[in-house]
């Protein structure tokens, strides 16, 4: 990867193992840290990670723990590791982690990243290499960030094959909060309705197998990204009850004519 | 199939038409009805339908349209087709047709079937041979019917690799409307409030295209089951409501932990 000789990588789950796997296979020498002292094993046994992050100085320094978490993370990182020339993350929710990259002094080189990929499995078990290959990669620079620390980190992720799209952290909270979150949280509380009433996983078709499988996610993280962007979550949560809502009101109506209209409303006719 | 001559489907659709083409892969005579002329012509020439149905004698009689289109269709094609040993359907909801089975004096040769299988896509256009492999099909045999009847159906379905489970007709709309017309209903809901904030389809990740994905399911198919089994809908769709509703309280305390455990409610672990 371009100019990249070393990373360090906080949080070997899925997204950071991930990303140590594609990076040391194009040679950049990875150090790792997790929570879980055995992960940083495996991670060096699977030779994803060289050895662990402590103190040193690396080119890249990339924060994948939940993004609360990454908050308290970017201080105590930023004040250990020498000589960064990137600090990233891999959060779904980036106004946050901005503000206090600029609160902390390091928003000339913080670019929050986004990437579009993963899946319902979490942790270092599920890592893959490859994983962002195709993925849109979101990057959020910090408004005090200088531009040949973008160009650093759009060069990291076209070097992994994803395709990056910079934008306003705010407004990538904004939309993310409908296009992401929005359908995590629906799916995780249609799985819990299907919990409350005692109909097993095993019951669904593929159809209802499909609509719930993201509730299989880590709850962890979830919470953390609901309770950071909740001030965008709640509208679009409240949206969808009321189209249950209505739908139940069409349902008592017994009139077929206001059912299509309300099945077609969300469409692709 | 097992001593099944000829079938006469009305309704050539995605359900109607892949059976179609499985049944006569096999070897039987089949007769097909659309109200789209022009797809029993196309259903000819893919060697699918022998020719159209009208009056003449066939062994199984399937309707295979929207669950509310086939309660007429019921009366319509039972006066008019002769020597039928079985008639079915292939419907989402089960309890109304079986009534009206009995009410017509037809109980003893019905057996409803609802196949879990099929998709967003819909009509003759989407119909392939082999849907049914594989794949469970709920059989509500009318309380009248015939024991031979019911072991007809039964062989029917298998020799096309399905596998048959025979349920209460009213049992089974209770426990579809949590597992099957729940999820659809709430993909439908998310779709809907995406749509309503211009989002479009695009811009969603991996697992909003999954959640979403049955939206593009037919309105036309889902207003009829919705309103055929809206009893036992209606209590579903409030309780993913309340979900969703908990879920904003959660978010409007503030605290992680009450948050994590709603994510957990519907989780896998």
């Amino acid at each position: 990867v371009t100019s990249v000789a070393s990373a360090g990588i906080v949080g070997l789950g899925l997204m950071g193992g991930s990303l140590a796997r594609d990076l040391s296979a194009r040679g950049v020498r990875v150090l790792g840290w997790d929570r879980d002292g055995s992960t940083v094993a495996r991670a060096m046994e699977a030779g994803a990670v060289a050895g662990p992050l402590r103190g040193e100085a690396v080119d890249v320094l990339v924060l994948a723990v939940p993004v609360l978490d990454a908050l308290n993370a970017l201080a105590g990182w930023t004040a250990q590791v020498r000589g960064v020339r990137l600090i990233t993350d891999l959060g779904s929710t980036k106004a946050a982690i901005v503000a206090r990259a600029e609160a902390l002094g390091v928003g000339d080189r913080f670019v929050g990243a986004h990437p579009l990929a993963g899946g319902e499995r979490c942790g270092w078990g599920a890592s893959r290499t490859g994983l962002y290959e195709g993925a849109r990669v979101y990057l959020t620079p910090a408004p005090s960030c200088a531009e040949g620390v973008v160009s650093l980190a759009h060069a990291l992720w076209a070097g992994l094959g994803a395709r990056t799209e910079t934008v306003d952290a705010a407004e990538h909270d904004r939309r993310l909060a409908w296009s992401s979150h929005l359908p995590q949280a629906v799916s995780s509380a249609l799985a819990a309705a299907l919990a409350g009433a005692g109909v097993p996983r095993e019951a669904l078709g593929p159809g209802g197998r499909d609509v719930t499988r993201l509730a299989g996610s880590s709850p962890e993280l979830w919470a953390q990204v609901a309770a950071d962007n909740r001030a965008n979550l709640a509208p679009a949560l409240a949206a969808v009850e009321a189209e249950l809502r209505e739908l139940r009101m069409r349902l008592d109506g017994g009139d077929l004519s206001p059912l299509r209209a309300w099945f077609a409303l969300g469409g692709r006719g």
